[in-house]
């Protein structure tokens, strides 16, 4: 892939599964002709670079580094190598940038300048776990994660299902991976029976990934771990996929 | 990748960039073992089939029409390769199957039954477009094709609008290709003037991809010609990404 002058969104692996399963070629060729990043985390954006090409010639990058410390104030100046030509990749610690990652403020600023943004294919957990859930994918949202106090989660809880239920809309949303067990145990005490609830945990890790889709009262009675692990969570109470409306064009 | 007694959801490509620019290595060594295959077109599917790997044994696959013709009763009996032991792979037409693409039902199917469904990673215009529009990736739906009638569809819109201001989140949709010009135009139109408006057309295409987020009010100025290309439409009338609540881990 030839680079441009533009802000690359760099998608990165998700698990331990080799690179070449889950990143493009093409993806490659652009990085290893990036040396302006905008990172999440300088250790684990370097160690991918090294990984990538033993002699990446980090010495000679710049990286700026953002994430949930930095002061907005500090980004726009982030792009100042692009205000000059250079291209520069954003890299977030894991999966696709500006997609529940860091990423997004300085694209916008990007988008404001009328700079070229280009967003390249990767592993993203929230759409690999749609597409593998069985769940409607011509509606769907995600909320990222839901409040921590016990009767808003609840309640947050049960508008997603009852929106869910009137709109045929699959809802996803995280939890921080020590609480993933209690999310289900929650998830399968407060929904309907009927309710449909798929947990998709390592995804893209080829010897521990998870899928599974069961109604909330069948999750009752299964045995599962999902702690500390990278899950996300997803529920459906609309109409069931015999419905080919659901991906009818029109 | 070693090849499972699972079902595959096998994105393609979604424009002519080279395919090892958009789908990794990794997906074309799953696809080269499959003989069993569920598609939304028999044609572009094998096609594809065949520019991976000329010397593909095309005569020794089985493959099965899934798209919005195909009746639902008919869908259960596409997965008896895999009750037997044989590996599946779902592809649409273009982008990731089961995401505003037939491949939903096959996999509700499946998980049901207790097959391992694996998700591959792809171009996914609608993933792809959120990236690079600058908007809350934090928050976000996605709502396929909105109403044709007029004042239904301004009805939609202006509700899609109030819910992003509400919830700071990202209101995705799309367009048939010929009346893409028109829905940009009703949305300068009826949109408030300070809610901003993305437009992502011809995604990974390496001449043709644009992706420009501006004001409403911007829009009714540029010019454009988005028609029978195909676009995504994204709105966002929330907080701005100074924010950094949105990408804050909890």
């Amino acid at each position: 892939m030839k680079i441009q002058s533009a802000l690359y969104l760099v998608p990165v692996p998700i698990s331990g599964a080799p690179v070449s399963d889950v990143i493009p070629d093409g993806n490659l060729e652009i990085l290893l002709q990036l040396r302006h990043f905008i990172v999440e985390n300088l250790r684990s954006a370097r160690r991918y670079l090294k990984h990538i090409d033993a002699a990446f010639p980090i010495a000679d990058c710049t990286f700026e580094v953002l994430d949930r410390h930095t002061s907005p104030e500090d980004v726009g100046v982030m792009l100042e190598p692009l205000r000059n030509g250079e291209p520069i990749g954003i890299m977030s610690e894991a999966g696709c940038p500006g997609v529940a990652d860091p990423g997004s403020h300085p694209v916008e600023i990007a988008q404001r300048e009328g700079m070229r943004v280009i967003p390249l294919v990767g592993p993203s957990s929230i759409l690999m776990s749609l597409m593998a859930s069985g769940f409607n994918g011509q509606g769907f949202a995600f909320h990222g994660y839901l409040p921590i106090d016990s009767s808003e989660r609840k309640k947050a809880l049960k508008r997603l299902e009852s929106e869910s239920a009137a709109r045929h809309m699959t809802q996803i949303f995280i939890e921080t991976p020590y609480r993933n067990n209690r999310m289900v145990a929650l998830l399968s005490e407060i929904l309907s029976a009927r309710t449909m609830l798929c947990v998709a945990c390592d995804i893209t890790d080829p010897e521990k990934e998870e899928v599974s889709t069961a109604t909330a009262q069948a999750w009752k009675k299964r045995k599962y771990d999902y702690d500390k692990r990278p899950a996300i969570f997803l529920l459906y109470a609309g109409a069931k996929g015999g419905d080919s409306r659901r991906y009818e064009k029109k």
